[in-house]
């Protein structure tokens, strides 16, 4: 088995995902709040590449049932249901519902894995269930960590690096690695148990903080709140 | 002062360079072979991004004192004068020469740099020089390391990792960093003194051993060999 970590969505092209199971990662916070919404009933979400798109595939949908949702510069977009806070995604506002989301990061490098076999959406939220199924699988997996604006994000790297050092830990030949998984690693292990510091260091973490949004830091720090395993499949995201 | 590190040429884009201080990093080899060729008497060294136009450059050129190098898949283009492998650019062959040069990720790397205010090249071979010609100016840096085929490469985030630390060390407050400059710095400080091991390690060293180059990963992991600084400027890189 082989485990490979990109990290960032430019080192992985839409011509080498066929045949591929891809992990997509975007801990603050668009996978993180992918996994709260569907752990919390939501029946499926639509990622979409821009505030437009998510505009008219709502529209398309039509449906009372939907829910707009996204962020820009990390706040809610103006007319929208939701932002993309997990706290947010409460039972309450999205059990039953059908959701659209556009964010920054996490639902373009969602989208452009379309055409990868099976592509499963990552969180520190959902980590160990996400573990429990790769292992499982037993197949070559590529983490692709959403980054941010194009660009390294410690926070994923780090999310990648645990999923990584659990598929090892699972396994009972240890996997075959890039240089980015042994990083990844490396730097998961430093960070074990320290999740929300680390986190509350890293860039993003940082301006999530300055605009009051800290909480989220912290949500997003928890390991293994859910047992949930989202799946893109024909354009939406579900269990 | 700001120091920002990208870990592939795809972190930063045409448009985010004006009036920016790059270094270039392409430790196995590019940038390891440029300084080498320049600190051994090369007047100059002309990047080119493919075979082709290395050919057509040299022809255009057409005198008799330019040598055409450069590698794909890490061996010598036939009919080339010389490939990637430092070793090869001894004062003997390329004292007073104009070189073209083409490789996999380095000369596109620094070509992509064209419109900076100023591209330095890097390697471990003139660490300390780099260093101290960057503090001395005191401008924030962009550190960009060519990769692999557009990905994370163990060697060059190293060496961008050393970089900023050397920065770090001369100057009197701390730089500013990114997240991928903090990263570089961690990996540095672990692989501190042990360079050859680590090279050895990512997997452009592995590689290069595999056909028979270990040599050159031994070469390219010696810090301060030189102390030349070339610059890229109009086309060409010099000192």
């Amino acid at each position: 088995m082989r485990v490979s970590v990109y990290f960032t969505p430019g080192e992985l092209a839409a011509s080498e995902l066929a045949g591929r199971t891809v992990v997509v990662i975007d801990v603050l916070r668009a996978t993180s709040t992918l996994v709260e919404a569907l752990a919390n009933g939501a029946r499926s979400v639509f990622p979409a590449q821009t505030t437009d798109d998510a505009v008219r595939l709502a529209q398309a949908l039509g449906r009372e049932d939907v829910l707009l949702c996204g962020e820009r510069r990390s706040l809610k977009i103006p007319g929208f249901d939701l932002g993309n806070s997990p706290l947010e995604f409460t039972a309450e506002r999205v059990a039953g519902k059908v959701l659209v989301m556009a964010t920054t990061n996490g639902t373009p490098a969602l989208m452009a894995c379309a055409g990868a076999k099976q592509v499963l959406v990552a969180s520190l939220l959902n980590l160990g269930a996400v573990v429990q199924e790769l292992a499982a699988a037993g197949e070559d997996v590529e983490i692709l960590c959403a980054g941010r604006e194009r660009r390294f994000a410690l926070e994923d790297a780090l999310c990648a690096g645990m999923l990584a050092l659990g598929l090892r830990e699972r396994l009972e030949r240890a996997p075959r690695t890039n240089d980015a998984a042994a990083v990844a690693m490396s730097l998961a292990r430093r960070a074990s148990g320290r999740m929300e510091r680390w986190l509350g260091r890293s860039a993003a973490g940082r301006q999530l903080k300055e605009i009051g949004l800290a909480d989220d830091v912290a949500y997003c720090a928890a390991v293994d709140r859910h047992t949930v395993v989202p799946r893109l499949k024909e354009r939406q995201v579900s269990l």
